[in-house]
C-alpha cells in the first residue's frame, strides 16, 4: 500500500509530519514524499527536506496526503502540481488534505460538490472551489477526507489508519505516539477563542517565513 | 532568543516537529537545528533533513530541545553528542526533551536527582540516570522540562511558549495550529490501554526503520 505525500516549498511542516508519523509505520505501508522536481523542499518554518521523489517517479498511490501552507497562492496556480494531484487522485482509495491543503485539492477540482474543512482562517475560501465548508475537525465525503488546521492531521491520520488497517492497529499507533493530548490552554478552536486570541494567531501566522 | 534543537540520525520526526512548529514563529525566536556534523540527518521514518548546522556552529542557546528516537542506544554513548548537550545546557534558561530524548539528557548527566518523564515504554530507564520517573505528560523540575512520548512535545512546547513570551501569545499559537485535539480513539495513555493495544504499539515501534 503506497501513501504519497505532496511536499512543496513553503508547506507547513507539521501538516505533513503528523500524518507521516502515524501512517509510515503501519504494516504494509510504503510512504513516499513527492515534489515537483524532487530532492530539496524548504518548509515555511525554514526546515529543508531532501531526497523527495520527483512527480515523474510517483505515478499512482492508494492514499494521497496534501499538507497545507501559510502561503498557498503559488500552489493554486501551479499546473504541474495540480496535474499531479489530479493524476494521483485518479488512482487513490483515499484522497486527503490537512489545513489549507484542502485549497490545493479544491484548485485541482477535487472538492466540487463536496463537504470539506480546512484551517479556520481559510474556511470561506472553500466555497470558491464549489465545496461546502463543514465545521468539523475531520470531514469525510466519499473518498475525500479533509482535516482542519495543522495539528488536525494527526486526528485525520488515526481515522485513516483504522480504515487502512483495523481499529486495534490504529489504537496501537495512537499509543505508540502517546497521543493523549493535554493542551495547557483551551484556545485551539476559533469559535471558542476570543478576538484577541484570534488576532494574535493571525499575526503569528502572517509573521511566518522569517528567512 | 535562540532555541537549539538536537537533530540526529534515527530521531523521531514528530518529536522534533511538534515543538519546532509551535516555537519557530514566536516573536524574537530564532530556532536552529544542530547535528554532529551538520547537513543531512535521516529520521527513523526515512525522512531526510538537510542544512542542519554542525555542533561547532551552535555554542549556546536560551532553550535546548532534545527529541527522542525508537533507537536511542547509539546516542547514549556518543561523546560528541553528550558533550554538546552538556555545553548547551550550561548556557540555557530551559533544557527540554520529548519522548526518549529524556534518556539523552539523562546520559548527559542532566537528570540526576530530577523528576522527569519520557515515552511510557521507556519510563523505567530513567532511574538508570538518577531521575525519578513522574507519570505526567509534561514534567518541570527547575529549568528542565521533559515531555512524554512523541506527540507530548506539542503540549510541552505550548507550556514553554507561555514562559518564553506570554499566555496570550501561547494561546494564539495554539489557535494558529488549531490544536483542539479530537482523537478518534482513547488509546493514547498506556495506563488506560489494555494489553492488546500495548502489544500492538510495541510491535509498531519495533517494526520501525523499514529500510
Amino acid at each position: 500500500m503506497r501513501i504519497a505525500f505532496l511536499f512543496y516549498d513553503d508547506m507547513t511542516t507539521l501538516d505533513a509530519i503528523g500524518p507521516w508519523e502515524v501512517l509510515w509505520r503501519l504494516p504494509g505501508v510504503q510512504a513516499v514524499a513527492a515534489s515537483r522536481f524532487g530532492a530539496r523542499v524548504r518548509t515555511d518554518t525554514g526546515l529543508v527536506f531532501d531526497d523527495t521523489l520527483p512527480f515523474t517517479q510517483v505515478a499512482a498511490a492508494d492514499v494521497l496526503v496534501v499538507p497545507g501552507t501559510t502561503k498557498v497562492l503559488p500552489q493554486l496556480s501551479d499546473a504541474r502540481t495540480l496535474d499531479w494531484v489530479r493524476a494521483i487522485d485518479a488512482t487513490t482509495r483515499w484522497t486527503t488534505s490537512v489545513c489549507t491543503g484542502a485549497m490545493i485539492l479544491g484548485a485541482a477540482g477535487l472538492l466540487a460538490g463536496k463537504r470539506a474543512t480546512t484551517h479556520w482562517g481559510a474556511m470561506k475560501s472553500l466555497e470558491k472551489f464549489g465545496a461546502t465548508p463543514a465545521n468539523a475537525r475531520v470531514v469525510r465525503d466519499g473518498k475525500v477526507i479533509t482535516a482542519a488546521g495543522v495539528s488536525a492531521g494527526i486526528d485525520m491520520a488515526l481515522t485513516l489508519a483504522a480504515e487502512l488497517t483495523d481499529e486495534t492497529t490504529a489504537r496501537g499507533m495512537q499509543l505508540a505516539i502517546e497521543y493523549d493530548p493535554q493542551p495547557p490552554f483551551d484556545s485551539g478552536d476559533a469559535s471558542r477563542a476570543d478576538e484577541e486570541i484570534r488576532a494574535k494567531a493571525r499575526a503569528l501566522v502572517a509573521g511566518g517565513v522569517k528567512r
